[in-house]
């Protein structure tokens, strides 16, 4: 069985394991207060072109998402979201388990868009008894989407200026950052992030990590006392070195950015044929996750070789499924799949 | 100015006045351990036609709703309501502060349906992944809605059956319950929640009381520590004796349904009215409040000498408003209303 | 039998009741927002001796306490308290539900002292780790305490300077503020309180009203957004207007001084006899409340008559228990009291 | 510098972080749902002695208890533990920040035992309003205590016994489990903790591995559901079978157990030499953690060539301090240390 139902079915990068190895033995300071997480640190401020933000790293997506959040709003605030968005779908609960609604913007694609920020805030504080609901208190959006969708740098930056002028703090989950950074489709770099948003996080899971988040705060007035939260939450991770020594293997030079690219190439490999073939996609992605709508009866066939995700029905005998690249994807596996796919339309 | 825009505008019905003012000097034991509390929690079983159900006195609803949802949940589950309940619109988040999502089912007239309830649940069974999503937890409908419509027993009792099925408690909000019990188009009566409810509260509020919701828990697995939940929340009146007294007065007889029936036939009369003279209504209420579409201009007109809540645009030049009956409403003011209305059509 | 144990065994003051009686029908808007609330703050103001406080009107104490200090405190944060302090020991775990640790420090008369404060502080501050324990954010006192002592006006500008040098916010529960500040014992006057504290309460449930607790919010920075707490947390009462009224029939002239003194006054008459009787007292009070220490055969005797409070064993044969005056108690009650307590030591 | 202030300063040991790189490119389902994760619970249920426990695999400690025990108390509970207890003091509120209050036991070594267990508990139902104060909902302990000590099996059944008792689920923190389990004083073993406790965890991160902590629920009622908290709570790895690898690795054969008794001895052979030198101890731990008082001067000696950890001040010249021995503690560090003591000696 070939696998592309996820990015994060490996271990990760052979360089990375290779610094785990040989940093294995050495005495650190705990709790993300040793040498290798400054490092880290300074690897990815000369990444980001920006001296003055505060890097955390974390274990997991949820944990960033939830501890963040959680250090930002006020009891009474919630946190605005795409209705598909990780935290309003896909983590449990664990935003409200913090006491916050999650307040969700209708969104077919992933994305919302700065309009519906405006209007929802417009709405709330035109209300006469504005204090009986919950108030908008940040906005979170993905880049890339979990449907593989991008936002340019004019919608980013229109966000940005309705958020800045809201007073709304602007969190942007980047759990696959990499492949939305090196897609053909992009033009939003980390300085961008930078510039634009409050906070993001860099992801390490599904980009050739064994695990970790680079949380970056860039707004200072959010800095204060994060690592007290990131302790409560269960984030601070006791041999903290791990992160550190991971993403200074990514970001020492260009690692994170290579295996991205890697898997964009074979994402954008698979969607020129499968395009050509006549299917069409549920999601514009330009990013490592494609989502061709396919009959029943094809995927039928293809599902005896390859493993992708289900994603939805479409019609009563076509879904929606997800081919996932990654750091970790063999081109002669896209290569195979490719030839199974043109045999099938044959 | 006559006011019609809420049922919440004057204080409390004489004949608690006077009980009030009657028991005054006594001294009872506090925390809703004296005897009226006693008392009126008899006069409601008879009532409700039932023994075997636990009763406890709060103070307002938003506090009953988020006191025993958070009794009820356990901390990954959620509660289902409609989009529209006030729980997920009206409470400021003290649901969510409790650490639960509230689950929106799309409702456009203010109810939810057994089968929504049904595929909600499949849906989230269903899932392989079904621990990454909140789980549902009961299910809150409000008896009547918000928007003054009604469960028919019918479909309280399709509800009811899917509930229990699905192992989802199910409870009935009834900030309004008098004035629902009363309507000409109903036919669930207090027996009936007490058969296909596993906890209603009984609305004293806005209905002739000073304050007071009567939380009724019928379901004995959920009725075990309450009372601590209820401290915890704030929802412990010291003189609690203030609930039980007032609730002796609305139950010892039929108090609480005569002012409930005194509201509704007003809103009657007045609801035959604007269809007579042709307006259409964005709810269809049998209930105390009335929601009739009217033009911009006569609003302006009526707002003169009426006080009605605005409720929704309904396009360019018309707006849905509502007009609230209750207990206290004087016939001669819903006269004189009809009267001006019916001159403005002249 | 004659009734000391509590201090809200009875409902409300004749002048509490027939203001309520008099605006019964009236019709004002609701959660607060009429001209009773209003007014009410106006006279507090007046009491007060200062313009810019904030004034917000909660139904009881436990509600209050946990809505204003869930509004205060980050995630990450504690609030200190005696370990004798209500929020500690008889709340339910309603901070703890916010999120947050009491932190206590140990007392055995209810107050914690200035130094106490600063050591706590400091020893934060001056660990290493510190983010891997509950940081301090801010300071909970009672006055009087839970156990009828004061802090005299020195002690509390002591407090008040720590906490200030420290940036944590002092917060006064003031429960039984009146008879607190009527004691004979007494120095510390509301100005007092406004000037010294970051918010305080004062009581009205105990103090001779059917319930309400005014929160003065004096620290602007503690004020935003308030009403969405008090309405996520249950306590913005629809008819909010009960409690401005209420505490109109208090504050406009002085009733809730003269109730106060009335309570005070028959404390120190029986204390003086208890004292001449030889009896020690487990507290040191000159508030309402008096806590001798008995024989548990005298007790039997008196419990025959008279009901009180039992507070805790003190050897195998004597109790510390607790004698409570209030607003409504009556001069012949005490006398007559006072009468058999002198019969027994015959 | 040779560094004996943690034990989690190395990475994990190499047959560890052999079967890690040999693994790496494998593809595995995630969240713990992979071969490896099911062979590592094999395994460790062997050890156990126990067919029928349900085993996660966690992250870190922190995460675990508050995961855990978030999952098991209803809101008005309380978790019982030492004052010393880690979930007190060194995780930053977490438990409080999932609404429940820590209930401290006085204690002095790290140990409660079953007669304060069931004095708290008796104190508490005593309590005629035991609704005003938090209800005690299940127990904390570590093994070995934070301080090093251990309970015996004797005192672990009696508390056993009163939990039962009592209705309150046992909970053992095992950070450093192994090195209770080897320690020479010991006499509980993995199947006594099975017999005895409701749920243990067995500590990996400070006992050669990366990290990860497998939490055993031996109570069937504790069970159900707890993988959507674990994932609300951040705690679901998605690369899973990173724990199960490891936990393969240590629990395979008797790696686990055999890096524990290195350290043991280790730490006994440093005890003897103290001991004999006629230093006194802070506890009296037979485990890796050894806590003698030193003179400052002695401590001024000894930190110019050895890292240990200041734990409190004994008197004005004398402190307590932690020497750490782990996994990773090399014979001739110790026996250097012991030289250097013995030199001071002299």
């Amino acid at each position: 069985m070939i696998r592309f139902e996820c990015d994060y079915g490996e271990g990760a990068h052979s360089q990375v394991m290779q610094m785990l190895a040989d940093t294995n033995m050495e005495q650190t300071p705990g709790y993300g207060e040793d040498a290798y997480c400054e490092k880290a640190k300074e690897y990815i401020k000369k990444h980001c072109g920006a001296e003055d933000i505060d890097i955390h790293f974390l274990v997991g997506g949820t944990q960033t998402n939830m501890t963040f959040i959680a250090s930002v709003l006020r009891p009474h605030q919630g946190v605005v979201a795409a209705s598909t968005g990780h935290i309003n779908v896909h983590e449990s609960g664990a935003i409200e388990a913090t006491g916050h609604k999650v307040m969700p913007i209708p969104s077919t694609d992933g994305k919302i868009y700065a309009h519906q920020v405006k209007e929802l805030y417009d709405e709330h504080w035109s209300l006469s008894n504005h204090e009986h609901e919950v108030q908008p208190g940040m906005v979170y959006i993905s880049q890339p989407t979990e449907n593989g969708t991008l936002y340019t740098k004019a919608e980013l930056e229109a966000l940005s200026a309705v958020c800045k002028a809201c007073g709304l703090p602007l969190y942007v989950d980047g759990a696959r950052l990499g492949y939305g950074i090196m897609s053909p489709a992009n033009d939003v770099s980390l300085n961008d992030l930078v510039r634009l948003s409050d906070a993001f996080y860099i992801g390490g899971t599904k980009q050739g990590m064994l695990f970790g988040e680079a949380l970056v705060i860039v707004n200072p007035a959010l800095r204060r006392d994060f690592r007290y939260i990131l302790k409560q939450k269960g984030g601070m991770l006791a041999k903290g070195r791990l992160l550190g020594v991971q993403y200074c293997a990514m970001f020492k030079e260009n690692l994170y950015f290579e295996l991205s690219d890697h898997a964009d190439k074979l994402a954008m490999k698979l969607k020129a044929v499968l395009a050509e073939l006549g299917y069409s996609f549920r999601y514009e992605s330009y990013t490592n996750q494609q989502f061709p709508i396919m009959s029943d009866a094809e995927l039928a066939e293809i599902g005896k070789k390859y493993a992708y995700s289900f994603w939805e029905k479409v019609d009563e005998s076509h879904s929606a499924v997800r081919f996932c690249m990654s750091w970790a994807t063999k081109e002669e596996d896209v290569d195979a799949l490719i030839e199974d796919l043109r045999a099938l339309k044959k």
